[in-house]
C-alpha cells in the first residue's frame, strides 16, 4: 500500500510497504481522509521534533527513523477486525485517538494518559499512520462516527485538541474567553467554546485573512493587536473586569504577556502553543493577581464529547477544510501549500486512496 | 507616640507622631511585637516598592512618602474601639490581617480581596503600621488571638501566607509537597503542610543553617541542590511518580525550572515568590505535563484558621522567633541584623512600646 513516511526535513516520500493486519484486539481502518496538522509542519521544517531519530527508538513502539508513517488526525471506514474486538464492525465509519500510552505510569493509572511519561502519537512515533491507505490500531484508539462523514470525522483530532483545552479552563457558562492566535488551533478554539457555552469569545489576530475566519468560527470579538492595547479592550469589553479565561495558541512571549494580562485577577491562562523558544514571563503577573497558568496538550477522553457537538451541529466543520488532495500531492499540495499560505489555509485534509 | 517610618532606601527613622484614635467601625490596638519580613528588607533595600512615593498617592489610603508607618506582621491588646464596633473589647489580643481594599471590584466582590486591584498593606500603604506603639485598623481586619501570647499572634501572618499558598496548591491529604528555599516563607510553608496533612514534605536548600531549621519546621526530607539532583531525587522519594505539588519560594529561574521538573504530571507549582526579573521558562515543560503554575498572593480569610493551628499546637511557632528588639533598634538590630546574617535568622521580633 502507499504511506507517506517521513526521512527528514524536508524529505517526505511515497512509499509501498506491506499493509498492516490487525492482530488480536485490533482493527484495522481504509483511510478516507488525514488532515495535515501544524505539528507535521514542523516535523518538516525543523524536525524530527517528535518522531523519533534512528538511534532512538520511541519506547512503546519500537519505531525510529526511516520507517515512521505520518498523519494523525483521520478518520475512515473499518475494513478488517481482529480477534477479542467487540462493538466495532466492518464498514463503520470511525475517528482514532492517535495515541501510544505506557498504561502504567502515574498519570496512566490516574486515567491522564496523555500525559503519559512515554506518549506517543500514531503517524508522528510509530509504523502506522493516517497518511496511508490503511492503518491499524488498538480497539481502544477507534470512536464511532455515526451518520458524520469521515471528511467531518478527519477534523475530530483538531476539534479535541480545543474542547479539551477550553475543559481544562474551567470557564463557566456564560464566561468570557480571549483566544489569541487565530491560525488552526486558536479558530477550533473559538469554535469549541461558542459551541460548550462561552458568553462571549474574544479573537485577538492580526492577519487580514485569519480575522474574516475568527468571525466565521464564532468569535464575538476580534480584536487587532497591531492597533488596539488588547488588556485594555478587553476590560472595556468586560465592565472594567478582564476575562474569565485566556487561550495562547502561538507561543510568542508577547502574546503570553498579553493573555495574562487580559485575565481578570484569579483568572486561568490556558497554554495551548507548543513553543520553539523559553518565555519570558513576568512572574509578578502572576502573584500579584494570583493568575493560574496551566499547560494543555492534545486530548484525553475528549473524542466522543467532541464528536457529539459535531452530530449536533453546535461546530460547522466544513469552514475549516481549505484543501482536498490525493497521496501524492502531500509535499507541493499539501505541506508547501500550508507553509506558503499559511493565512490563507485552515486544514489541508489528503486522501490516500 | 513612637513609630518607624520609612523615608527611602536605607531610610528609616523613629519619629514622634500622634496617636491615632479610633473612628467608628475602628480598633485601636497597643502593638506589643510586630516582626519584619522579607518585603520589609526589600523596601529598605531596593524600595521604594510597594511604598507609595511622593507624588503617587495611595488610591485608597492617599499616603504617600514620608509619613508611611512600616510594620505589618504585628499582634497587640485592643486599647480602645470606636463606635458601632461589636465583639471586640478593650483588653482582647488580637492580629490584624493588614489591609486596605476598595471593596468594589470583581475580586473584592468575589470574596478574593486580596486580588484587589487597589491592594495596599497596613505597614506599607498607609498611615499606620505596626512598627508603632498604637496602631488603629477597621474591625474587619481584627482577628482575635484567645490564649495565644502577642509574640506568637506577629506570626500569624507570615503563618497565613503560608497557609493560603498550601490551600491553593490543593495539596490532597497525604500528598508529597516539595518546598524550594528555607528562609522564612520556605520554612513556614513547610511548617503549615505537615500541620495540614500533608503525607511527605521535602525541602531543598542548599545554606546549612537553614537546612537545620528545615528539619525542625518539620521537613522530612532536606535536599541540597548543590549535591543532589532535585528531580531524580524527588522522584525516588515518590516511587518514580514526582511530587504533588512544588512551592518556589525564592524567586530564580533555577529553581522554578526544578519545580516545574520535581512535580508529577498534571502536578501543582505555586509560585509564592515575588521576582525582581523576569522569568525565564520551558512553557513545553508546562505544557507536556500540563502542569499548572499558579501564583500565590498574600491571604484571604486564611487568618482564623491559621489561627486555630497554633491554638491547636499543630505548629510550633516559637521555632520561628530568632530575636526581639525594641523600636529604637529596629535598624541596626533587626533591619541590618536580618541582612547581614540572613541565614542565622528566621523571624525578629520588635517592640514597639
Amino acid at each position: 500500500m502507499k504511506a507517506a513516511r517521513y526521512y527528514g526535513q524536508g524529505d517526505i516520500r511515497i512509499d509501498d510497504i506491506p499493509e498492516p493486519t490487525p492482530g488480536p484486539g485490533q482493527v484495522q481502518i481504509a483511510v478516507d481522509w488525514c488532515g495535515i496538522c501544524g505539528s507535521d509542519l514542523h516535523e518538516f521544517l525543523e524536525g524530527p521534533i517528535f518522531i523519533p531519530p534512528k538511534g532512538s527508538p520511541h519506547p512503546i513502539t519500537g519505531a525510529e527513523l526511516p520507517a515512521v508513517v505520518m498523519g494523525h488526525e483521520f478518520a475512515g471506514v473499518v475494513s478488517g477486525v481482529g480477534a477479542d474486538v467487540t462493538g466495532v464492525s466492518e464498514g463503520d465509519r470511525v475517528a482514532v485517538e492517535p495515541y501510544y500510552v505506557c498504561g502504567e505510569c502515574s498519570a496512566c493509572t490516574a486515567g491522564r494518559y496523555n500525559i503519559c511519561r512515554k506518549l506517543g502519537f500514531i503517524g508522528l512515533s510509530g509504523f502506522e499512520g493516517g497518511f496511508a491507505e490503511t492503518c491499524v490500531v488498538d480497539q481502544k484508539w477507534v470512536h464511532q462516527l455515526g451518520d458524520l462523514p469521515t471528511d467531518v470525522g478527519a477534523l475530530v483530532e483538531p476539534l479535541a485538541v480545543a474542547y479539551h483545552a477550553v475543559r481544562l479552563s474551567g470557564l463557566k457558562p456564560g464566561g468570557t474567553a480571549v483566544v489569541y492566535g487565530a491560525g488552526p488551533i486558536g479558530l477550533v478554539t473559538v469554535a469549541s467554546l461558542k459551541a460548550t457555552g462561552a458568553g462571549q469569545v474574544i479573537s485577538v489576530e492580526p492577519a487580514a485573512a485569519r480575522k474574516a475566519k475568527a468571525t466565521v468560527a464564532g468569535a464575538d470579538v476580534v480584536l487587532d493587536p497591531t492597533e488596539t492595547e488588547v488588556g485594555d479592550a478587553v476590560r472595556d469589553l468586560t465592565g472594567g473586569a478582564g476575562a474569565d479565561v485566556a487561550f495562547e495558541c502561538a507561543g510568542i512571549d508577547a502574546v503570553l504577556a498579553s493573555a495574562i494580562g487580559a485575565v481578570r485577577p484569579g483568572g486561568r491562562v490556558v497554554n495551548v502553543a507548543i513553543w520553539g523558544h523559553p518565555a519570558t514571563v513576568q512572574m509578578n503577573d502572576l502573584v500579584l493577581s494570583e493568575i493560574d497558568l496551566i499547560g494543555s496538550l492534545a486530548y484525553c477522553g475528549d473524542h466522543p464529547d467532541t464528536i457529539k457537538l459535531l452530530q449536533d451541529g453546535k461546530v460547522a466543520a466544513d469552514q475549516f477544510i481549505t484543501g482536498r488532495i490525493g497521496l501524492d500531492d502531500i509535499v507541493e499540495g499539501g505541506f508547501r501549500q500550508l507553509i506558503d499560505n499559511k493565512e490563507e489555509n485552515v486544514k489541508i485534509l489528503v486522501s490516500p486512496r
